[in-house]
């Protein structure tokens, strides 16, 4: 039976002995590091009624959509993963699935990310097989049938200090306040305040949901009342911890509209009738209304651009969305940021976290943008970008012209609660062995390696995310 | 004399010894194996005649627009390389007209194949200077006018086992049926077709070849004609053992027209009357139709897309095409083929194999979209990125989003016929140190790195091509 | 305290033993060639003058914008670093904010030049903190004391022979003459044309530079005439030693307008009435006008375009222009410079050198470019690209498709002359290691490796710049 790999004690770092043996002694000064997670997406409720987890299947295919994603790549039907929310499926015939096509992950993120999981919670050393496929899943359940698999105790093992979630503008945040009030959890949980829909004119319902948020906040049906409801709700979030906002635009496009012009705008997007230039200037003004507010109320801003979401819409009606085929696209941060730059980028106490599936931006873009704002941080690679190979990428293009300060540390951006310890020493690994290169190359010392080491797993996500 | 590198046995394999060490026993599995080509530009007519090869300068230097390309950036004229029919110059000043520009040559993937070439197939071991010009081309006559040096003995000396060439949509192919009737010729010779010539519009005499094509076929001058034209000559290609189509577009926009506004168009261009939204609008259309017709027929779709062919005007009225000025431009693929992909994506059986000039589509685009479409494959390293560093780019662009088996295998694309095992060594000594590298890293095991290594050379083309 | 890495004599080689190995020596072969800087910004004033250096805030921070505009990221006001001409600030707090944010450079191309230069030319082999502050700001005015602390006397210890500055169309270029004149100066200082002023219908003042560059020459305010004073000053230029003319264009774009249009669209930007398309016909126009005029009088054309120069308007506004905030843009080449390479691409004598910062576009459009057209080489990795990793990256995406002899040779393009040295030794140290790795991965020989590396230093630029 063939070994995974997961418990190498060098894995990810550079094949070079002697780069090597640098980048083990900066990993080891960190392993053991409290996890900072300044943005993800692992649901509250999970962590506030800490109950046991589903089977293995749901656990670790059914939810994880970069899995499931490759999967449908390789022929199986959504509809025999669990994707019909009617029709769950069988979740031993769905593991099965799985292990029969282990071997499309190899080289993977999600692969290497799995492979941790198995061994490092489930005990589960070998690569998936076909033939072992009964055997891991029942072995799965035994573990999670244990009394410690619980969330809140997992959240203790593993280490995590701060967790951050996403959270729908008129949610509550009781589950927040709840785990926050408990005397006997002691890490911090915070809300992250995510107005998409609510911003998002082609969205589903967009009337409907800015309906319910006028309603909410008891203002009138003007672009005056709609900003005031969306300010009211951040200092609900601001009053539950909320740190951050985040925003998923298709373009960084920022305009600054004169109120009778977003007044248009605002009433023709509720009536359903903004063409498409109008909802680019739509978007473009309420991104820059969103940077007026942060720099108002001092919420992080965290800009996730460029992708186009549910791109096969056939499976997006069957499906719903995050089904794995949301797109990149090219995109272009330097003249479409200008106009919010123009006007807060100088703005003290401003955070702007630009994020990007588009790598070419790292060395063009984005890192020119953060080398000179005080406000912009180059956000940490994303989504497709999140594996080994991009993040050494990450940090050669953006390094030599920005530096390491100028980054914004570390995030897992997961709802794959079991995979944030692999994640983070994922980076922490990849980090560890780029410095250990500047250091072979001399280009940096050993002690500045290792100050900055530290920094990016600690004091760099708690400044720039103000933790 | 300078010995050139041809003859290192580690050649292209990473530095590090004990990932050298892997990569060797990596590539030692796979060296031997036969080579499959599914997608390339040698001529049938060449190894179904099986004649004595021309002289050193024709085979190697004159017809391989690669190498006249720098040979003219160094200032030699086309005039001087043989590159006008009517004055085909002297094959000894032209070959030492290469010897003499030899340095320019250092670090590029001609330079390195040719040496490949001299070195194996002519036993010429060290690096080409002024000094030894008249000695090699002497050398390279000599083996030349030995009797095994045809093309169908040297077809059974490289291993090679399936080659597909291309041809025009009105080719009788009765050079690819002589040779599958031949009992004493074993390997397989495909025909690809490859219809841009009648759909481009803008290229030359478009009405005369759409002419020529309903003549040949008995269709009538309407759009449905010219669609059952193409049909039918798929057909004959199918009938042929053809098993893909090849598509070479500077867009890969597509649209689907209604039958009007295809008739509209269409009629246009065969009156010369097409302007540019026209012409985008055609093209567009016309590649939804091919995938249509792949759906229909079965027929691989491969697209060549982003070159803006024959930059230079005058070199192609004086010399024709192919002749190293058609220079690569950034390429979309998310919002282009997703009208493509909305109708055609998940159909069964659908291969479509996107292929690129735009290394930065292979993290941002190719391989998001092969993730998840079953249909869609990330096409290996094309032309200028079909070197051993653009190699190693894609594979660590490519596989942390979409793995190996997403990806289509090697493909030669090549009329420089006795190259062709430089090339598929190339791409197995850079892929086994690429999974040699992820096993030094501990990303993947040995044994599953030895069996992606193994489908690489041959399930995986086998598969995408449908072989 | 923590020794500074700039004395490693193996810094910047790879890490792999043998491959360093064979860097090294490639790198001692020209470790002490004579500094060939065919494109820079030193102020000929400075050298001609020979005064002693200001202080070391002026010299090594306030005058670099690479190092204010981190400082500045990092939240420290231009105000506080001597940016203000009126309130020029205290150096010794000044060379403090340094020390004491030198973390922030870690990694970055100004961090390395800054400890090389300390390190090489003032004795400060530590990392700079800030208890040290005090102390090395007073060693290096200790050192700035010293007599041989002259511009022509480090000229000379440099061993710069060659370096181009770069200067305004009007300047009557006698500095220039009196160092050619002086039989005690032997190094060649070179003039360069950048006429950026007098076409760029945007800058400050169009019509006021196009007045005074018509009232110097004598000629009428015509097009005509304009064109005609433009010629006389590329020729005084040429009189005084000049190769080379710079263009800084926001889109390599071309057009060749006929003679009304052009006329017409000068009269409307001489009235400040051009809109946005006027702009970039008569830019398009323009540079394709600079091409025709090096085609006549062989002034070598170097192109540096794709960038949003002073972004935030509002610093432009208080501090002038080159504060840092000059970002890049996505650049296509292959269509924007086709009318001018259709008319001049093939034209003897015509050198026309694209640099980038977008560097998507090296292997994708300039090194095919490079590739075929005998005129046009890639120019070394300029502004952001101009460190370590981002070369390695350019030889990587270029080397491949155009060799190494379609290159520029490296330029410092730096205003900063104490770093020059370590600029150039930076770009010695790379080329070698990523020749000792072709070395070692068997694609080229060592003895071709170390012609190219002389090549690379000396030859290449010389005859790229026709020097």
């Amino acid at each position: 039976m063939t070994s995974s790999v997961a418990r190498d004690p060098d894995r990810l770092f550079p094949v070079d002995p002697s780069t090597r043996s640098i980048a083990r002694e900066l990993h080891a000064g960190v392993a053991q590091a409290p996890i900072v997670s300044p943005h993800g997406h692992v649901p509250v409720e999970m962590i506030e009624a800490n109950q046991p987890f589903q089977d293995p299947a749901a656990l670790l295919v059914i939810k994880d959509h970069y899995v499931t994603r490759l999967l449908h790549a390789a022929g199986v039907r959504f509809e025999d993963l669990g994707q019909n929310p009617d029709h769950p499926g069988d979740p031993r015939a769905i593991w099965r699935s799985l292990c029969d096509h282990w071997r499309i992950f190899a080289g993977t993120a999600s692969g290497y990310w799995l492979s941790e999981t198995l061994s490092t919670v489930f005990g589960l050393h070998d690569e998936l097989t076909s033939g072992t496929a009964d055997a891991t899943f029942d072995q799965i359940e035994t573990v999670l049938s244990q009394p410690r698999m619980r969330p809140r105790t997992i959240f203790d093992d593993f280490g995590i200090a701060i967790l951050a979630t996403t959270d729908d503008v008129l949610d509550d945040l009781s589950a927040h306040r709840a785990l926050a009030d408990d005397p006997t959890f002691a890490p911090r949980v915070l809300p992250t305040f995510r107005p998409d829909n609510y911003l998002d004119t082609e969205g589903p319902a967009f009337a409907d949901r800015v309906g319910a948020l006028l309603a909410h906040t008891g203002e009138p049906t003007t672009f005056a009342g709609y900003l005031r409801a969306l300010e009211a709700r951040r200092a609900h979030f601001i009053d539950h911890g909320a740190t951050s906002a985040d925003h998923g635009v298709v373009s960084p496009y920022t305009v600054d509209l004169d109120a009778h012009a977003a007044q248009d705008l605002f009433d023709a997007a509720l009536a359903g009738d903004l063409d498409t230039a109008g909802t680019h200037a739509f978007c473009g003004h309420m991104l820059m209304q969103m940077a007026r507010m942060s720099v108002a109320d001092g919420l992080v801003m965290t800009v996730h651009p460029g992708v186009r979401r549910n791109h096969h819409t056939g499976t997006f009606r069957a499906f719903g969305a995050d089904k794995g085929h949301d797109i990149p696209l090219g995109t272009g941060y330097t003249d479409n940021l200008r106009p919010l730059l123009e006007l807060y980028g100088l703005e003290p106490g401003f955070h702007l976290v630009l994020f990007t599936v588009d790598e070419t931006t790292f060395s063009r873009e984005i890192a020119p943008l953060a080398g000179f704002y005080p406000s912009v941080y180059a956000g940490a690679p994303w989504w497709f970008l999140d594996a080994p190979d991009a993040m050494n990428r990450f940090r050669s293009a953006v390094t030599e012209t920005a530096g390491f300060y100028r980054t914004s540390g570390f995030i897992d951006d997961t709802r794959a609660f079991l995979s944030i310890p692999a994640r983070h020493d994922t980076s922490r690994r990849v980090d560890a062995g780029f410095l250990a290169r500047l250091v072979a190359e001399g280009r940096i010392s050993l002690d500045t390696a290792t100050a900055v080491m530290g920094d990016l797993v600690d004091a760099i996500p708690r400044q720039v995310f103000k933790l």
